[in-house]
């Protein structure tokens, strides 16, 4: 059949997943912890199971979570979502922005994102026969280059998608990202796309900037996060979507035909884990500790790692290179040192290698200071 | 914002739900049972939580599951599928429809469907800026008039979706059906995209005519099915695509943007349960005594019942109109009789009325019994 993605393969996690496995590598890959979540999680989900919450829930998602999650967005963030027409429970934050995108960005349009970045943001602009505008993030700190934003507004222009904390780069944005996207978009249609799914995973005492947080851009903006990140369980599939009604309107005509509703008996138990705000409060001091673990335990290695300041990320760069490119050195890094990571490549489109690489530190401390240890051998 | 779905409003299931609810009315209306799913079921989900099946699994769904769905496939309907390239867990069969829709429709083709139907076929292609061509079923049995099939092929035509056992008709293909789809779709690249939900509920010892019984039709068909409406857990989110590998990429390409992966816990229970075939063998018998037991507790009302044959679902003419659209007399029933059902007219985009409701008889008997009662009284 004729393809609408000519040039895409199967996505690196799953690819790199894949090859771990092969080689009985210790997988530092994919943002996902190899831990358990609080057995409260999982009992909450058996009782709602046992309880009878089995079948479809509204389309929007089950009323006790929509109101738990607006109750935890204007404790922590300051802005009033209507928890009846502006708070939607997707499948994963993944749906939510494939529900977004599919509802807001028509044919011909413009889509502005930051690379390196997650790999599902172009394709689903491509599929709306739309056009990704990818602006690259200046190094050596993948600062976003606001000027370049501007120059690169059209008429054509319909979101910019943004993420912070910033998978793969793990930096954040700062008061001036936000006063300059503030500035752009103003007194524009432009909707902002942010993708928040590490809200929570922010470090040094640093604050998640959240649209939320900023009344004139949440008018603007719809959100998009998850509990899988949250509440470590990434295969339970739960996540949502926070916009003004009138955008919002228009997600939910597509979230409805793509998925109809999320997981019934997970949602209960999210609400609620929600009612428990420690339940999420100490998980950036949680990931601090192990991204301070890996740092510390890489320390004495031949790789430079770039600051994190949130997100289950850092990257690295090795300092002896032979020349390869860097999905080679990960092929290598899997088959001689049996640690898995991503080659930042693969958050480009046209392939960029900076000669660096994505460490996950989302493990247990034993796996992270094997990890290391392995790494430590190249 | 400018809309891709002007005319669509939410979801005739989550809109008669809530009307259910406001006026404590029975819900004979979505496909949704309203008794438990197996115990052990719900213990192999609790189960795989404990094991600590958490996190994502791989995009295609889990190893274990691929070929438990494969070897059932391969028993059931004599076609082998390929487990590691030709079976995808979706997360439910709406994403799988969906996933298939948006990967193999291009915009300006036509896509061929019959109504009344599902409602989510139509939007869906509408969003890949191609064009739904409705074809009306024949009453008043509602059967495919074949002849208007191929008077309705074009060169744009890429698709047409059927759907046996069919909802909301409650009909099923026949041999003659087959052979008819046989003959307009040789030699042609007209792909099959077959919703086959209710595989597992087929009436008075018919056979289901599933795509993977045809080898020839197999070839150019993607199956879509569900676990949710086999297990009496529509909530739980996890659906499967069967395709030849050459379909199977390009669905994946999309799937894997969209969803990423399906509830890991889920699929390790669903992969038990595969284990067991009775566990699905047995739904025809269990849903024909319901079916029966509804028909025969409304043989002295005002309805007249229309046969079915396979599906969830009755269709039941009021004998009794007082000149009321369906709909308000949907409307009529839930205020007065507290029944929800739903209006044919709600599965025709053009509203199309033939006076016709549509019963789900996917309840416990108390429910269905004292539904009837109420329903004699109107
Ligand atoms: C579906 S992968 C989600 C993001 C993530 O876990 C990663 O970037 O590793
Ligand atoms: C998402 S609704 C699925 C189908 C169904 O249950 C119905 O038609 O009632």
């Amino acid at each position: 059949p004729r393809s609408k993605l000519p040039d895409v393969g199967t996505t690196i996690f799953t690819v790199i997943g894949q090859l771990a496995a092969e080689h009985d590598a210790l997988n530092l890959s994919q943002g996902a912890p190899n831990f358990a979540p609080d057995p409260k999680l999982v009992d909450g989900v058996a009782a709602a199971m046992r309880a009878g919450h089995n079948q479809y829930s509204p389309m929007s998602g089950i009323d006790a979570l929509r109101e738990a999650l607006a109750d935890k967005v204007e404790r922590l963030y300051g802005v009033h979502y209507d928890a009846t027409t502006e708070v939607t429970v997707t499948a994963s934050a993944s749906e939510g922005l494939y529900s977004t995108i599919s509802a807001l960005v028509h044919p011909g349009d413009e889509v502005i994102y930051f690379e390196p970045s997650f790999d599902s943001y172009a394709p689903i602009v491509r599929l709306q026969g739309a056009t990704p505008v990818a602006i690259k993030l200046s190094l050596p700190h993948f600062r976003v280059n606001w000027d370049e934003v501007a120059a690169a507004i059209t008429p054509k222009t319909r979101m910019i998608i943004v993420n912070t904390p910033h998978n793969p780069t793990a930096t954040i944005f700062s008061d001036d990202d936000i006063a300059r996207l503030k500035a752009l978009t103003r007194h524009t249609d432009i909707v902002i796309l942010s993708d928040e799914v590490y809200e929570h995973v922010v470090f040094d005492g640093a604050k998640h900037h959240s649209m939320a947080r900023h009344r004139e851009l949440a008018e603007r903006s719809v959100i998009v996060s998850s509990f899988g990140k949250s509440y470590h369980v990434t295969g339970w599939r739960v996540g949502y979507c926070l916009a003004p009604a009138a955008l919002m309107d228009e997600i939910r005509k597509v979230h409805q035909f793509m998925m109809f509703s999320a997981d019934t008996p997970m949602q209960y138990a999210f609400a609620d884990a929600l009612a428990e705000p420690q339940s999420y409060l100490g998980l950036s001091d949680f990931y601090q500790k192990k991204r301070d673990l890996l740092a510390h335990a890489l320390a004495e290695s031949r790789f430079e790692l770039l600051p994190s300041e949130g997100s289950f990320f850092m990257l690295a760069r090795f300092r002896h290179f032979s020349g390869e490119s860097d999905s080679d050195f990960v092929l290598r890094l899997i088959r001689d040192a049996r640690v898995a990571t991503i080659p930042l490549s693969a958050f480009y489109t046209d392939g960029t290698d900076e000669g660096l690489i994505r460490l996950s530190f989302s493990k247990d401390d034993a796996t992270l200071i094997e990890g290391a240890r392995r790494l430590c051998s190249i």
